[in-house]
């Protein structure tokens, strides 16, 4: 499949920046999950530009669920979900030159030419809305079955922000969030170094950390349909994200066996680990620990720097200089792209685990 | 799928550690390619232990094609290869504590105890030999339309390898190594460290550095069947492989947009970028430059030093010594793994990208 | 997949009969077919109800096309078409009986009562617009290809329609007609026989038989995705089809070896069969000449007569008579879905085998 | 997916007539389901050719189960079946004239010369012992969920069998006939029609009437992966089945929506239809009564007389008399196959809708 990841439970993304409208189609989800219109629009909001650290693009992001929702619950048909692109300038962009660090030429030669160029089209990061609201369909039903998502900055701009101490606490807090990081002080030491790129016309990456609670041992359908290799497969569809580490990650490479292997122990919640190297994940099946895990996100490549570039029409070299609106920084709202992302593969796994009916069993 | 991975060319695994055969079934192959036996079994025997650095066991790997090949080329219908399991010995195994690091809790409550748990059952690394043999049906074909893969050990206990100077050169050198590391006198550094850990009854870990040159641009299929998403599914089910990161990776996070920004000029062979800190991939898709990215392997989770877990039959706490065979690094072993996993998903989105033909099209 | 149907080129079907909106998204096209949104408006016409023997409700039917056409041409991502409800009244529907010979029961068993089951919800026929709009969008590109697609009623309340004679004639001609029949005459009797069902309240079934010229021999990819295997997995969807069979299908059962297969002669356009009792297909694979199939299509089960049922609500037994707007018959409606899934099953196929550009690269 | 079928279970079939071996992998099967090798023994021995009206091909079918089964039950890993090609002359066969009514034609476009033409290769009517093997891994695990699937030969060479009276008696009685008719005396007139058209060299076909019993209401996966739709899909793919219908089928296509409509009464053993013109199916999804289709079994193409063909070789016409072994009729040895389809078809769907665990769950 292209656009639809997913078995039990799958989405399919559409639409293209300066088109009509972009959305989502979640199919295979329980029916009888209470959708939360207000929560959706909350998540929306997280992605969407804010501040001086975002593009001065403000699109409220009204949505419109056309199907698969009736009486307030899923239907267990497909529920789709689009969003009118309101504000499009398509003026502030034209086949010029291929923007570099963008899909632009790659693209020209996959769809031979006849790709929607305008603001990236297909490739921009605003089709990531369509999976923040896809996410946000599911996310309340995971917690009410006691599975919580949550991300931090890790680092941005050469900042590192704390580890996550209490799960229990952090999470929660970090969900609500518009810059999410564990420590204040850290985060704006972030976001005064993202200001500081912006004023040079440039633009700063990050790390996104994110952890699971909840999340029942034995799930995962090895050999290849791993939580490892489900999670990653469509954490690198968020744009921008070019590397993802479970656990200990990287670091696992510089360790010993003795110390990365998690010691394991009985307890009244059954076998746990005394560490979790390995992100909760053995053999790709989670293991009752809590899922960790890390996204590289890179600088976002819209700066506004000259640059050396091929122009798409002529073929000639050229000088670009990119106008327009763009964000110093996307690790911050790429946070909320890597919560619905999770969300979605983890029902898609629970769903293949435990049936079509479990996730809306215990909605009330 | 579960044990199946790819659309338009398939693998599916099959078997145990302590079963009777292991093996493969790719299905999807263009009819017509050449199978080289001699260069399987040549494959086969770079995963294959040897020397003080790698278990005792000793399994020359046999190998049966049962189906699929028909005068010495593949038929276009599922070329199914068969290894033996000659040398087990299951007295060294039994359902005892589980065994930190590696799949057996986590197996044992997705399958409900009814794993073949002997030596790692369908989680062991022999596993690995059918993903060999699969790549290694298709390795001299992608090479026969300009497709060169390779990998080499960039780090290893602590120690760097050099880093990738001539492509050309630097592949078909790697190919052939048992150890495979560009500079040697890095690479003896590292075989002492193994043998120091060894020594010490604890295993070490590396980090995995693949390229491949010649893939065309424009091959990859968004939003989800990304060049990055379909490799990093694969990658991840390589045992014991925690990080994937696609051209400069996490180092990304701690760029500039002007710097990470891959610049592009036109030349004789079309549009190439001058750095390549994207790893030949933007937006999902192969941009004609070498691809390139890194897997982190974590230490052998099998040490011989005493571990800290729970019976899987009692349930209780208990003192866990490992005994029998094993492996003090796996990162040499993980390579020609990585190769192959690697080959197997550029034939898939190859054969999707231009048809079920192409990939036996330029065979002689 | 549920609602998603095909690898290369796949299609995913939303909406509710009383919804906002119905609709697909067709994914995978190949870049740059032109879309010609008066034939989708036209095809769509063909599915509406018209004329006494359709039910009374009249939708215009618009569409708008959200997504994957760029500048007339598709993108090569997503297409998604959208159809609002617009004439719908809620009044005329409401749980109650389970409607006999509707998936009424089985869908509330299934959907755990969360259902829209306002007329048919999801499982309304009104939902094959979607299917036919998205047909619409490949049929011409077929055309280009040299590929054509038609049906005809080959039997409708007991009447049969005369067989093909010459399909390069009769496929054009049926395309455009309203009710479609070789013999007008015979046409004649089957409207008079279904308003004579509808006079007492009843509906009538009938035999839709499809021709396919064109297609190049060696498409379909067995063991299991076979041309009729591909075929009668989308053609059983479209509601009301309780029958599909290839070639002589069900009067092969009666016939003896030496009349069932089809002696090969060669010819100037290479090798053909001098009859075609297998319909077009070996193995599962195209031979070269002309597709053949039939599909059974069962009376509309909404009739206005008393009929035995059970109460939803209740679960007691009552005597349901359905009120509203039907059709007395739906085969001659159905004819458009049949082709328009035929159209995309074949896309699916065609692209499998010759890559994901074929399709668009004959588009002028 | 080829050569592979079914999304949470599936099947893989590999292997062509004179290879080394075919045979079948089944993953995604709950753990801990009990397999019975003598009923896997016994269900090849109901496909294998035997007496005066089938080919004088005598072999044992010995299989091996390879992978996927330790301790006499399934582990939830691929379950591999292995079946030695013994009996194998392959100077019977040369790469001669393409066979009428077989796939030589087709399969050599499609495989563009490089197929393994012995004996029909991969399409082999032989590969369905893989089939049946897998389904004789399933059966004895719906038995005990309460699901019995059985086959009669409706019709063969113009005679017809009784119609089913009671299923609960008549599905085990047919499950162990070798020959499976309801009515002796009709088996006997078919088998003597068969021995007659095998005295003319000649061959014939007939008609297989399935019953599913105890099948919940509720399973089906809607808009495609419909019962009608995964089944006919799999059916299909059994060679010579060239026409499939659910409930009254074709002859639906006479009835008036009064007569087919089944009305709804509701019982003791919850809603059931005092008709069964549907077949068990409504919109896709199982409502509970009885599942019921028939396949249409072609004539087995390889008969004694003069065939008009075109050589492969030298594409010239000739005419053919295809010498060597091979069965007057093969609808009795399909029957087998149908069961065995029929129940890995709905192993995927009810593991799809209940979970991966389900399945094993009542295995004692």
């Amino acid at each position: 499949m292209k656009n639809t990841f997913g078995s039990s439970v799958s989405v399919t993304l559409l639409g293209e920046s300066h088109g009509a409208e972009i959305g989502a189609v979640i199919d295979g989800l329980a029916p009888g999950i209470p959708v939360d219109e207000a929560f959706i629009a909350g998540q929306l909001t997280l992605r969407r530009p804010a501040g001086r650290i975002s593009t001065a693009r403000q699109e409220a992001d009204p949505f419109r669920i056309v199907s698969g929702v009736f009486e307030g619950r899923t239907t267990g048909t497909p529920v789709t979900i689009l969003i009118p692109n309101a504000d499009t300038r398509s003026g502030d962009y034209s086949r010029g030159a291929f923007r570099p660090g963008h899909a632009d030429y790659a693209a020209s030669i996959k769809y031979r030419g006849f790709e929607d160029y305008r603001g990236g089209g297909h490739f921009s990061g605003r089709i990531t809305a369509g999976l923040v609201a896809a996410g946000a369909v599911v996310i309340p039903t995971l917690k009410c079955k006691g599975i919580l998502i949550g991300s931090h900055i890790a680092r941005c701009a050469g900042v590192d922000d704390v580890p996550f101490s209490d799960l229990s606490a952090d999470l929660p807090r970090l969900n609500v969030l518009p810059f999410a990081v564990l420590d204040e002080a850290q985060g704006r030491k972030m976001q005064a170094a993202i200001e500081a790129a912006a004023a040079e016309g440039d633009s700063v990456g990050g790390i996104l950390e994110t952890a699971v609670t909840g999340l029942p041992a034995g799930v995962g359908e090895p050999w290849f349909d791993t939580l490892e290799g489900m999670l990653s497969h469509a954490l690198f569809s968020v744009p921008a994200v070019k590397g993802v580490e479970f656990g200990s990650g990287f670091a696992l490479a510089d360790m010993r066996g003795s110390e990365a292997n998690d010691p394991l122990r009985s307890g009244p919640e059954g076998i746990r680990s005394l560490t979790n190297h390995n992100g909760g994940i053995n053999g790709g099946i989670s293991n009752g620990m809590p899922l960790l895990f890390r996204c590289a996100v890179k600088p976002t490549p819209s700066i506004s720097k000259d640059q050396l570039s091929v122009n798409g029409t002529t073929g000639k070299d050229e000088v670009l200089r990119i106008r327009g609106r763009h964000d110093p920084a996307i690790v911050h709202r790429a946070r909320i792209v890597v919560d619905s992302v999770t969300a979605l593969v983890l029902c898609d796994l629970l769903a293949q685990r435990f049936g079509t009916d479990w996730l809306g069993e215990s909605a009330i």
